[in-house]
């Protein structure tokens, strides 16, 4: 299919290809297709009243932040640049838009052919950061029909993105920073991309490792996992095992008949001053233990909750975890997914220190337990309160479908066209938009935290280190603030200029992005973070900017008529 | 990379392609890398055991349905199947499953090589049917790690896909046959295919039409979509509009000034009865209508609420209408996107009855007139307990993310291995597994009505039509019914048998489907239906079933020991 270049308004040059390659989004699925119609309705529109090419400014941000929380993780950034930056469409794909309108002109498709990012300009908050609402995440600037085309694919890439990583951080505060934090959502994501999309964000918002083998292969995530219950119940009896040998650690001597170990170690246990909890185990669930060992002896993690944890899967688990040790080996520890967490791990944890103590194994008592099962930010809250023993956590559901508020929602607002500020006003107050081509800015006190974000018209001079300020809400006008900012952040930086592509931020490693949100997370003021009646950052605009807002808002809003 | 065969044990002339091609799955992204590592740990653990080919049934099936009612659609099936047919794996993933199992041997690369479906077998519930808790909707049969392989890609694509169709479903009994229901969900949605899929399956469930243009691409499902506020916030004035000319409807005349008859039109308004609700309305939104008026004059559908409803946006939307009336065009509607609903649709009715009525313009009280912001089942139901006059409803978050509960719970268990049925335990009943091969059935009554399902050991003989039959609950004694079925129906179909491929179910456009689920909805007993209080729809076993399970129960729970 040749792509003919037609009467296209950019193809004046401007076309040549940046001097950066940028790699096409993750998922094959994001191309300018996955957009509403109405882009394509409204590119139509535009483009029969020789508007499409009018330089348009819009904002993209959310207006309150989720989960009952005073922060959001901003995330979904690089997506929507490698997004952009392959912008383009097919001719079977231009074909279905002119069918999917209505007396559609063969020249539009010409216009479609042509169309590229070229004339695009991003501003946006660097992946990663700590953001509020109101405040711009990104700043596009550019021709209105090509920007009103970014509109639902960036939504679509940010809000999940954002959603989730948040999810993840919260999920990591309450757990603390010393637990291990371990996402396994795959199976009841909202699709294979909500699957793969989890495990990068949930992972970018503090997580340690996931389960998803294509998002660890994809983006470099450490992986987890060991065996289900399945595996348990798919054993039988010891005498299924026919490979008995196992050589040791050191690779010196060689067990022929690691099995008959098991079974001594067992027997071990039972006659020491542990035996009173127990009396026979599960015979199959040892043969499972005995065999996963044997298959992988250096990382010996046993599921023990499939009959019952304390009478069978606990016991079992020492006894193949005390042979490994005969042969050199450390077994990791144990899974529990079912039952009273905080009783079992503590439970489990006296076990071990037990076996320690009666057996003289040095460290077992140190072996680290993973509880899995439904878990959430409430559900480890009560652990925490309940005290317990748990090591790792594995939290799927809650966590990438984002249970507890399944949506951010974020908004894609023309702020400013051909050098005009455009306000889009509402009943509700917090639904009113936020006119003009701005600016933002982090102001940080004396302690080093950030104390509030100011907006500014886009020529103001920026707020400097030292000088008193004044911080005003943007639609409140009796809240208002001076501030002398010990530091000042510009958060918007340019990350999409199409005609230059040297002069932009480069795109990040996602272990860089990771660090950035752990850091940033770290050096917010506590009480924004409690989970429990956290207080507001504050946001705010300059003194100038709000005064234009408010003229603006007074010209454009309807006088009522009381009747 | 050239592919070797090395000690596969399927490797003997099995591996011949079924007789039909079955396509990729929609989403590039699912391969067997969309998986949870354990699924891979546990595969290497079996090959070292030599159990890799043990023959084993796993059942899927979810325990509780979702939104608080009594029913569940269940949608999926067709991605699992193409999964399945192009199960593979690469060199590369090989190689990356190998650096990911600590201590994989090299011959196990080999058997990954080698491995395919052609040993699965796959029964299921036809897809877009309405079922019940318990009941296996896939029965997977095959070589122990295989079908462990792909427990993870058959939950992520059946656990989301069956969630949304029943969002769906329940968003369409609530509005009423009549309506018109849009999906709007892709901005908001988890993730690129999050989006996609819920265009899909909202489809399957009984939505209209989507505004997702790569999901009316790829799946064939109507499109929907106008404009935004941005569009109309996007003009200054009339004085924009250049190209004035409009042909009429017939080709016959060209109207040279559609601008001005627009405005005659809006100042007939004025001077009509009609006046007395509006006094100036804004004229850049009189533009933007008439705009779009020009590129659409056959599909002409305003937002009207970008500055005031009753006093500028209906009025300029019949301005619009009655201009290109004129001209032997009839405009769509409109949409509403904030305020109260119900007042709303309810004032902009009267006022378009007026028109046609002041005017003498029929039909034009017949006005689309379409709702959204943040449409969920509460609010559409709120809306027909006020009184509104709505015709279609566009919905998005609520709907695709499945906001009031984000996840099903479907699982995947072992009921069977090597001819010996398996039962997952658990302190909770309702976590127990239902053992054993099994066959399911649908019993109807006299009215045609559904009236209990009734699982079956795979050998029993079939129940019969107007023979007595005792269904029993599979775990509570005391319940338990007499049915004499007037239908029965098999609800396992077999849709993939690898190695003759002829002998199957073939899949299904998505437009039967969805007629399947309409048909079957339409065919429940009302009172499982009904939003409050649904009553329940009957599960059970057959006797001989029950009896097996209990005495197998018995056998593997441990016997507690009180001190």
């Amino acid at each position: 299919m040749e792509k003919t270049k037609g009467n296209n308004v950019f193809d004046d040059g401007k076309k040549q290809k940046a001097g950066r390659v940028v790699e096409k989004p993750t998922n094959p699925m994001v191309t300018p297709l996955l957009n509403d119609l109405y882009q394509f309705t409204m590119a139509y529109a535009y483009w029969k009243a020789g508007k499409q090419s009018e330089r348009s400014v819009f904002d993209l941000y959310f207006r309150k932040n989720p989960f009952g929380g005073e922060y959001t993780i901003f995330a979904g950034l690089e997506e929507c640049i490698k997004f952009l930056a392959n912008f383009t469409l097919t001719d079977q794909e231009i074909d279905f838009v002119r069918h999917s309108l209505p007396g559609c002109e063969e020249a539009f498709c010409d216009y479609l052919r042509g169309l590229d990012c070229s004339d695009i300009e991003v501003y946006a908050i660097s992946e990663g950061s700590v953001v509020f609402p109101k405040v711009p995440l990104l700043r596009i600037e550019g021709p209105v029909a090509v920007v009103q085309l970014l509109e639902t694919p960036f939504l679509n890439l940010i809000n999940y993105a954002s959603l989730v990583a948040t999810n993840a951080a919260r999920h990591r505060f309450v757990a603390g920073k010393s637990k291990l934090l371990l996402e396994f959502g795959a199976r009841r994501a909202q699709g294979p991309d909500g699957a793969i999309s989890a495990s990068k964000y949930c992972y970018l918002g503090g997580f340690d490792a996931t389960s998803n083998v294509a998002a660890g292969k994809l983006f470099g995530i450490p992986l987890r996992g060991t065996h289900s219950h399945a595996f348990v119940s798919s054993f039988m009896s010891l005498d299924e095992i026919v490979d008995k040998a196992l050589r040791s650690s050191d690779g010196k001597t060689t067990c022929e008949d690691f099995v008959s170990l098991v079974q001594t170690c067992l027997s071990k246990i039972q006659s020491s001053a542990l035996s009173g909890i127990f009396s026979e185990t599960n015979k199959s669930e040892l043969a499972a233990f005995t065999s996963y060992a044997l298959a992988f002896p250096s990382a010996f993690l046993a599921l023990v909750d499939t009959y019952d944890v304390m009478k069978s899967g606990i016991p079992n688990f020492c006894a193949v975890a005390l042979a490994l040790n005969e042969l050199g080996y450390k077994a990791v520890g144990i899974r529990l997914d079912s039952g009273d967490l905080a009783y079992l791990s503590t439970e489990a944890r006296k076990f071990f220190c037990g076996v320690e103590r009666e057996l003289n194994v040095s460290d077992f008592g140190k072996m680290i337990i993973t509880a899995s099962n439904d878990l959430n930010e409430e559900t480890v809250d009560a652990l925490n309160k309940q005290g317990h023993e748990v090591d790792a956590f594995g939290i799927g559901t809650n966590l990438v479908t984002c249970y507890s508020q399944a949506a951010l929602g974020c908004v894609f607002k023309l702020v400013e066209i051909n050098k005009q500020p455009r306000i889009k006003l509402s009943e509700d107050v917090t639904k009113v938009s936020i006119p003009c081509k701005k600016r933002t800015y982090r102001l940080f006190g004396k302690e080093g935290y950030p104390l509030v974000d100011i907006m500014t018209g886009e020529n103001e001079p920026p707020p400097k280190v030292g000088e008193r300020l004044l911080c005003r809400h943007p639609f409140n006008e009796s809240k208002r603030a001076y501030v002398v900012p010990q530091r000042v952040e510009e958060l918007l930086k340019c990350y999409w200029r199409g005609n230059a592509g040297e002069a932009r931020e480069e795109l990040e490693p996602l272990k860089e992005i990771r660090s950035r949100c752990i850091k940033q997370l770290e050096n917010m003021r506590p009480d924004h973070m409690r989970r429990l009646n956290p207080t507001p950052y504050k946001v705010s605009v300059s003194a100038e900017l709000y005064d234009f807002i408010h003229n603006l808002w007074l010209n454009e809003a309807p006088v009522g008529e009381l009747h």
